[in-house]
Formats: C-alpha cells, structure tokens, sequence
C-alpha cells in the first residue's frame, strides 16, 4: 500500500501526480520521505506509490524513500526518445502514465502550470487539489510530535545560550558589553545559530530585533543591544535529521524596563494565556484570535495606521508548525477550527514605536480537552 | 524602472506574474530582492514593478524590496470584500489585475495550477515563460561573482577545518581517532557545517561520505571514517546574508591510498583539468561532458550497471551556480552554449564499488577565452 494511502489518502479517485524538489516542497517528502535537491516525479495509482528517478538518485531512492516501488526515468526517457527527438519530461511522463492507463490526474495546488498544460494537451485532465493535499499531515502521530519536541529542546538551549552571554555582558553606558566585545544582534544570533548547527538544527532566519527594530515583526534585527530597551528572540529552526521545525519567541530587556514597557509584557502574557486556555480539539481558531485581541483590547491596546505604520496587534495569534515552519491551521482572522493531534504556535505581540515590542510564543499540541504546551523555557522580561 | 527591467527584463510583451515564497523561488527573490517566507505577490506592468503584501510584510517590503511599489493587500481585499464574501487570493489579485487593465499574464514555468486557473476562469489568459523566467540571473554581475566567491572562501575554510581535525587524528587499527573519539562522517560535517554557520553560510546536505558510501553520489555519509579509504567532501552552503551559494568537492584519504585508488583519483583529476581548459565563452556545455567523459574512458574507465548498480561517471560534469544549487547551464548530455558570466561546476567522478568513489569539483567563471577557476583549495589524496 502507497506512503500516501498508508497515511489515509489524499480522498481522491484519481491517481495523484507530484512533481517537485523534496527539498523544498514537504508534501513530497511527507508522501516519499525522501530528500532530493532537483525535482523528481512521484505518482500514486491503484495504492501504489511510485518514483521515476535520476539515475543520480535511483540507488538512494531505492535506499531511503518510503515507496512501493523506484523506477528509472532514464529507461522512459529512453522509450520516449523514440516518439520524440527532444522529449520533454511531460512526454517521458506521458509513457508512464499510458502504461498505468492513467487519463486524468489530482495534483497539488502549487503543481507547475506548464506541466498541467502540456499534460493537458495530451488528454490528460489536471485537477489540482487545494491545501492541505494530505490532510493527515496536519494531525501529528506521536513520533511526529517528538521530533517537533527535540527540535524544540534545541531551540530552548540556543535561546539559553543567547542569554546567558547577556546575563554574562555588562551594561557600559548606552552598550552592552560582553568581555571587550560590543554585544550586538548579530553577535546573538550567531550564538543561537551555531548552537543549533552543532545540534544538526539549521536556523535559516533568526530574528533578535533590539529596541523598535521589534516593532516590524519580521526584521530579522541588527546592530547594537542598548540596555534597558525590549529584544524580541524569534527562533524557528528545522531538524537536519527529521526535518521538523520548532518555533519559539520571548522577549527581554538587559537591565530595567520602563513601567510602559512592562504593562505591554503583561498584556501580551496574558493574552497568550487565554489564549493557550482555549485551544482545544473542535475550537475555533478564528475564537481564539478574537479573545486573545481582546485582552489586549481591553487593557488599551489598539491596532492600527499610526504614522504610516501599522501599530498595535496586526499578526495572526499562531499557524501550525510540522515539515513546513508555517502550515495550516491558522489561529487568525480566517476560520479554521483546531483539531486533536495538531501542533500550533500561540504568539500574540503588540508594537509600539513609543513602547517597544513585545511578542511570546509557545507551541502547543491539541488535545481533546485542552493542549498540552511543548516548549518549557521560562517567561521573564528583565534580564540584570 | 522595474528590477526585472532593470536587468534586461523576461523579453515578453505580457505582464509578468509571480506568487511565491521568495524564500524558496530564487526568481522572485532576485526580481525582489526581498526574502519572506510566505508566498506574495509580485507583478511587472509596463515597466513597474509591484508588490502586493500582507500587513506583516508592508513596512519590511518598503524598507527591504527592490521594487517601485509596495501596496498593502488588505486593502485590495477589503475592495474584493464587497464583491465576494470570502475572496479567494485570485480573487483579491483580480481588482488590482483590472486597474491595471491586465488581461494577459507572463507566468513562471512553475506558477501553480490552480491560480492559472482561476486566472483563466476570470478570461485572463496565463503563459507560462519555460525557465531561465530572467536569461539575465544566468549572467553573474560582478558583485554576483563576489557573493559567489566569498560563499567559497567560507566553503575553503570549512573543509580546512575537517581536514585539520583529520590531520591532527591518529589511525588506530581500522578506526581514526581524535583525542579519545572515534572520528566519524557525523563528526567531519558538524566541523564543516558549524565553521560556516559561524560564518553566516547555512551548509544543509554537507556530504562526507566514507568508502562505498561515496559511491552514491548524493548519500551524505555516515558512520566511522576508516584509513585508507576514499572520503568524499561535497560542500554546498548559501550565504545567509547574500544568498549566493558555493559549491566545492574533494576527495581524500586519511593514511594511504591504494595503487587502483590513486589511478582512478588521478583519471578524474585529468578528466576535470580536461574540462576546465575547455570551458570558455561560447562553448557546447555537452561537447565538454563528451570530452571529460572520454579522459576516463581512454583510461579504462567505463559506466554502467554492474550488480544491479550504476558504476564509472554517472552524473553530469556541472551545473550553473548563484541563487539556486542548481541552475542553467548543465555541463551534461543535453545541449547547452555556455557564456561568458556563467559560474559553472566542474566535478567529475568516478564511482566503483570495488575501488571507492573520487569526485574533485571547481566552480569556473566562464570568460571569452577561457575561464577563471573560483577555487582556490589545494588537490591532494592523502592526508598522512
């Protein structure tokens, strides 16, 4: 029986084509659990899972991947070769897809439309499936969720490491020394990104945004640390060995926050509380990120344009984390509802060019009753 | 101007659609110049370009991109809202589509299928451009050719670092040991992988390939490096502030390396210096695969299954290297003219079961009368 079917079906009649790089397309590696660099086919027909491979991969294919059966591309291309002088790889498909007696196709949302159009010309019908294509892979089995766990694990010793060197830094003036060294963003990042490469985790975007630089989430955050000011750490790295992600923020200030800066902590705090109280299987995640606005809200923190810049709360309260570090569900504006087995980040955040910004994330599993929070590092803002 | 415009543009009269993740589309990076990992949306209509992004994204797009415009997508879906009760993506796209008077769409060959349909349904007609979407990435800039090297130099520095672990280890009966730990391929790519994180390069399938293993040319390696066996380094890390990759391999043996083993280095080794005096501007990227193929077979060295297993040189001799691993030219059996402002692999190899696995690759700059090697670590087999 196919990886796909084994893992409950993508619930479509029609056999399902994936042509993708598993490297960057997880629906592929989640169906084959193999890695490649450059795309390869896979094709699911009558249960049976099925790789047309490079003969640069056909033996590690065979090796690795979790599929019925690997064949090499290089003896279609072959029998194609002698229809076409310069078959395409549609037409070293197509011979493949005849011998299967196969005329009409489900493929992913994101299959490339030049391969839908050029399947479509031979007679082949293309219906692409919208997201999710597995939906399974959203409801984690527990060694699924183990290694979000481990990949968490290392997340929480990176960030450590981090503050530990700011514990260890000394407030000069408006710097922040560490020994004779200027601690700056990059500097902390470095930290937090070797120590997840010696644990074979690969963090690709490490934010540490001092001061405002915070108040666009996404900045990744450069130069120097300032005492006194919040330092949002955003760390998200994928597992080198299973290929899942964790994702993690805090938030913290090296010497004292201002009384403005600590009323915005506790409202963030708060909100992802009640937030982290409401998930549940069956719940609404659109609910959630309503009642978790609204305890913001309520203590007066509004979300909108302020000079040209949108200030206040204008993110999603948490997206699902697995082989892609942003899948579905979303905890957001859009209506999703949770389910038991999901892996959610739950990670309110206000920003203020006057205050600073503040943003705490955690990642839970749903449960039938509640969740249960995977990540353990300890919620603080002042770091002396 | 618009970026893709600005650098020669995609030679189609249409307007040009991208929706991507910059992240993970190289196209939509370098027409950019902004990374985000979630897809937006990119368009290129009479000579502007245009993003439209999410209210997270908006004030980092205006800083970061390179575009002439960045709009707010929540305010085009307000305006799909009083049309659509829950707008779809193509739906929001659709009013800025026709503001812009845009019924004929440019796409990448890997735009997905289902936007291409819904355009279509819309009466917009989508044509998908085969890659290269801009022939220009496929010419380095000079600051292109700078990324690219500085990318090496850290590649150098990090396969110098395992080296120098090797060197400073001790063969113990058929183990190396460092200090008291059994040196393993493990071991060699945290070395590699953690000096390059230190350097801001993220190195994410580092082979280091002991024995056989090699012999598979994409198997990463792993278990105890035994002496005198074929160890193959294939390092390739992206630049995490330029995006640039490199790309370097060498083979070597820690103790002594048998007769067989040193000839078969050695044909490999005529084979890439064959290719490198070959490469020049203009120049068939096949007729040079045909020529390096044809050292290793003047010295014996024939391809083919043997034992059920692809054995000799089976993988092209290179590929075309910058934001992508992979990209145009291929030094291979299909037809490509290399140019001059082409970086280039070199990296023939050789793989026998009964002998061991050698590949050495060079990145080249391809120049009019001739080409520039990239590559400045020694070659050598043994490492006593």
């Amino acid at each position: 029986m196919g990886a796909a079917t084994r893992e409950g079906g993508i619930g479509s009649a029609d056999p399902l084509l994936i042509i993708a790089a598993s490297e960057v397309d997880s629906n592929l590696y989640y169906a084959t659990h193999f890695l490649a660099p450059d795309p390869f086919i896979f094709l699911e027909v009558g249960g049976k899972t099925l790789l047309l491979m490079s003969d640069l991969e056909l033996d590690r294919a065979k090796a690795e991947s979790r599929v019925d059966e690997v064949r090499a591309f290089s003896v279609y291309e072959e029998k194609a070769k002698a229809r076409w002088t310069r078959p395409h790889l549609i037409d070293t498909l197509s011979i493949l897809l005849e011998e299967c007696g196969v005329h009409a196709l489900t493929v992913p949302s994101n299959f490339p439309v030049e391969y839908a159009d050029r399947l479509r010309e031979k007679g082949v019908s293309v219906a692409p499936k919208p997201e999710p294509l597995f939906p399974q892979r959203l409801i984690k089995r527990e060694e699924e969720v183990q290694a979000i766990e481990e990949s968490q694990r290392h997340t929480e010793a990176a960030l450590e490491a981090a503050l530990q060197l700011l514990r260890e830094s000394a407030v000069k003036g408006d710097r922040v020394m560490w020994k004779a060294e200027v601690v700056t963003a990059e500097l902390l990042k470095k930290v937090i990104n070797v120590t997840l490469m010696e644990r074979e985790c690969v963090a690709q975007h490490t934010i540490v945004a001092p001061g405002i630089q915070g108040c666009d989430p996404h900045n990744r955050g450069s130069g120097p640390i300032r005492p006194n000011e919040s330092i949002v750490f955003d760390i998200f790295p994928r597992s080198g060995v299973t290929r899942y992600f964790a994702d993690m923020t805090r938030t913290v200030v090296k010497g004292r926050a201002s009384d403005e800066l600590k009323r915005l902590y506790d409202a963030v705090l708060a909100a992802q509380e009640r937030g982290i109280e409401l998930i549940r299987d069956g719940v609404s995640g659109q609910m959630v990120h309503q009642e978790v606005t609204a305890v913001m809200e309520q203590r007066g923190y509004h979300t909108g344009m302020v000079d040209g810049r949108m200030q206040g709360f204008f993110h999603g309260t948490g997206h699902g984390v697995g082989l892609d570090i942003h899948e579905p569900p979303r905890i957001s504006k859009t209506d999703n509802t949770l389910q038991a087995g999901q892996v959610v980040t739950v990670e309110p955040g206000l920003y203020y060019l006057r205050w600073g910004a503040v943003r705490i994330e955690d990642m839970v599993l749903v449960e039938s009753n509640g969740c249960k929070n995977l990540t353990r590092f300890p919620k603080f803002l002042e770091l002396v």
